[in-house]
């Protein structure tokens, strides 16, 4: 059975840099990676905590991740190159996010997914403590839920006394696994993972599920409700997320001079 | 009986112009219907998605509405003139809304409705999603809400496995039937939909029906509600309503100059 | 038994001066009342509607109020003298609250009432509508609540049909009788009336009237209560509210500027 | 039995000076605690109400604390040294906070107390409320709250018509009982109390119970609510407060240039 973990281990870590970097990503891509941390925090569905990563797109065994830092005031500056182990190439001594190995082994498990989103959403956060509760659809923005976001509970992997961090390759493993073939999942006691097939589908379906996550609650208050059925869910994914550039104008147009551009 | 749609259907499009432009409209029409946009994403009301509508001044088979583009962005040139079957007048290869059939349904059915909103106002969407509990006013300043809201299922005109858009004249005549003689309609899973003899009242209706909404989920929890009577309804929209430029003064005032306006 | 109001009455209405001058109020209790206003509508406790006035301290038979518009654009030009009737002293052909009635027949029940507010405030509203909870205060701050908020039920006096709103000195004086010589009123479906001895005084009430039906709203719904004894409020509304120039000043420091004040 | 307080005791007083100054605290840990002011106003876990100290870092004895007045808009020259009896070194006439004794008696108690926040968060006050109801850690981010918060009933020292302030070294050392071993403790309808090893954790912690309070009120809304062991609480705790200074960097660059920081 799990061990539990020792008390006072490090959150944030210099580890020492690994490799060779790979080409340089298209400036584009890093532009959506910076835009991104900031609209995350600007729609309040990352505070001081949460990063977002992309895969590089000129190594598919690499992703892009900032420095050890609040989403809210990241810069180009603060983008690392990692591997999929979750060792970085280029940090320079910069401290990285205890958590990459969440980025690093679904970037591994799942070869269609582009971009991921881990965070402590505030509404969706107390569905992933009240496993009873699933948390499923409800309206047509959201069909990136599918039948329910699956539920990991960490303690079915390191016992019942860890900080409910995913600290190591082992852990983000069980949580792809819990992931699956889905774009959301649960974390109990901690917050979610969203994933996507780019920078903007991921940033929105980080946004649309805390939406997804207020309706869904006030609606068991008023009485039985109607959730999307799965064809609902599939097609108004389908459907809907080809608009995903129209939410992303919005918000990256009350951030973009905040990290030079315009 | 209904049949699904198929996936990855468009959301938005290019479609071709048709006719002929009616003469222009009163500029303080167009500068009201730009502000109605700015209006509702400032009250919360609308996000990157939603559109408000005027039928057109001089041309009673004609209505206005921005291209496809989020309402917080919406400047004059954005403005684009429909005949009532949903077709561009003048978008010029412009993208428009999908969900355009909703206005021109409506602008058809109810001679008396001069401006429309739809939009997936946050408090009145868990309401569509609980058949069970009806959309009653509770305040003075919700009499529009009169009997209560009716329900639009969209699964009864196109089964179960839909994106729940009102992507036809078909589906936008349904909503039209449910609609009535009423003034709002919620939109299973979607959304509502509320209209209104002119745009300031029309923006007067989507902010309050989202207050009528956290007043009555609030209230529910709290005990049995008292509802406003069908006479009370009637007379407090009557008399109430005559204020309406009280608060799109105070809105405008808000957003006037993001639009050129003083 | 009551008799319905006829529909379509005048919401605002210019109604004729009557009466002469009393002697120009003191500059500071001008200055107050303005930065009340605005006060009001930055602590989200009025919106467009709502309002706020101060008995005249030159003549206990006056009272100053605004003309008909949304407190928050409030500037010193439109505040109008009123005596007790509700009559307009110096209204000059501009529109006056229909509802300056509560004002009057609450000034003239109440001689230690120097000020009074109307308010629908989002979270006081629902109690209103919910006559089986009551209103009790549950923080030391807010011991103004006494031993609950009376429910002034607009249909025993008008029946159920009216617009529920105070547009009579008959209706004015029902609910001076159901205010009594408490200090707040919740109006059915409608909002509140609070009082106080001064300004300050009247503008913390509102602010924490609405503080307090927050806590206790969400309190409900965790288990049973613990309210403040009757001598735990009495208590605490004499040795707080000795306090109340320190949120005063706060408050006041967001609005000063934008009334001319600094 | 305890006897009831006199009405219209003073809150705020003017109190005589006592002792000798000790020598200058570290200009950081004067700038921290200004900050600190701000980020809980900021951050809004404080209103016009609410303070926080500090120990003095050259006088284990004395503690540093603003004059009564708003934390949001606390300056360097605002703060006083205070001995553990509450008695002011340094007010020279001006207004000191009548519960300074929750802060004297906690560091007399508790000598690995640095730092101390006395607040009325909006969220956690319901909790205290409802005794029935604890207040236990649902997030890896509250580890603090360890086994659950005790909650202080005042009524329990002072009687049923108390205006429930800690306006004696008596309530405050009965708090500090109650408190014990903890970092967070409950006042039934007052507040919080909460405490830390610095400036940083201690602002930390008290925004992170408001934020459990959320989490925690939302999820036992939805179901049977999976709360954190007390082995996690503590690992927790230990590990993601390594990393206070990520959120307190964030907080502080929003409110630094408003105290003369950059």
């Amino acid at each position: 059975m799990p061990t539990n973990q020792s008390p006072k281990a490090t959150v944030s870590s210099v580890v020492p840099d690994h490799g060779v970097k790979a080409p340089a990503p298209d400036r584009a891509l890093l532009d959506d990676l910076v835009v991104a941390n900031r609209i995350l925090f600007d729609q309040g569905v990352v505070d001081a905590f949460g990063h977002v990563s992309v895969r590089h797109d000129k190594a598919s065994d690499r992703f892009l991740l900032a420095r050890n830092m609040a989403p809210g005031q990241v810069m180009h500056a603060d983008i690392i190159e990692f591997d999929l182990d979750g060792n970085p190439i280029d940090a320079n001594g910069r401290g990285v996010y205890l958590e990459r190995f969440i980025h690093g082994e679904i970037f591994r498990a799942r070869p269609d997914v582009k971009a991921v989103v881990h965070n402590h959403s505030p509404t969706v956060v107390p569905f992933s403590i009240v496993p009873s509760q699933p948390f499923r659809p409800v309206c047509h923005m959201c069909g990136f839920i599918g039948a329910g976001a699956r539920n990991f509970e960490v303690r079915e992997v390191v016992g019942d006394a860890s900080d409910l961090l995913i600290r190591s390759r082992e852990l983000g493993a069980a949580l792809a696994r819990t992931l699956g073939t889905g774009y959301i999942t649960l974390m109990r006691g901690h917050g979610a993972t969203i994933v996507a097939e780019s920078i903007p589908h991921v940033v929105y379906r980080a946004v649309y599920a805390e939406v997804n996550a207020r309706l869904l609650a006030e609606a068991l208050r008023l009485g039985p409700v109607t959730y999307l059925t799965e064809g609902e869910a599939e097609t108004a994914r389908n459907n809907v997320e080809s608009q995903v550039q129209r939410p992303w104008n919005l918000w990256k147009a009350r951030v973009a001079a905040d990290v030079g551009l315009t």
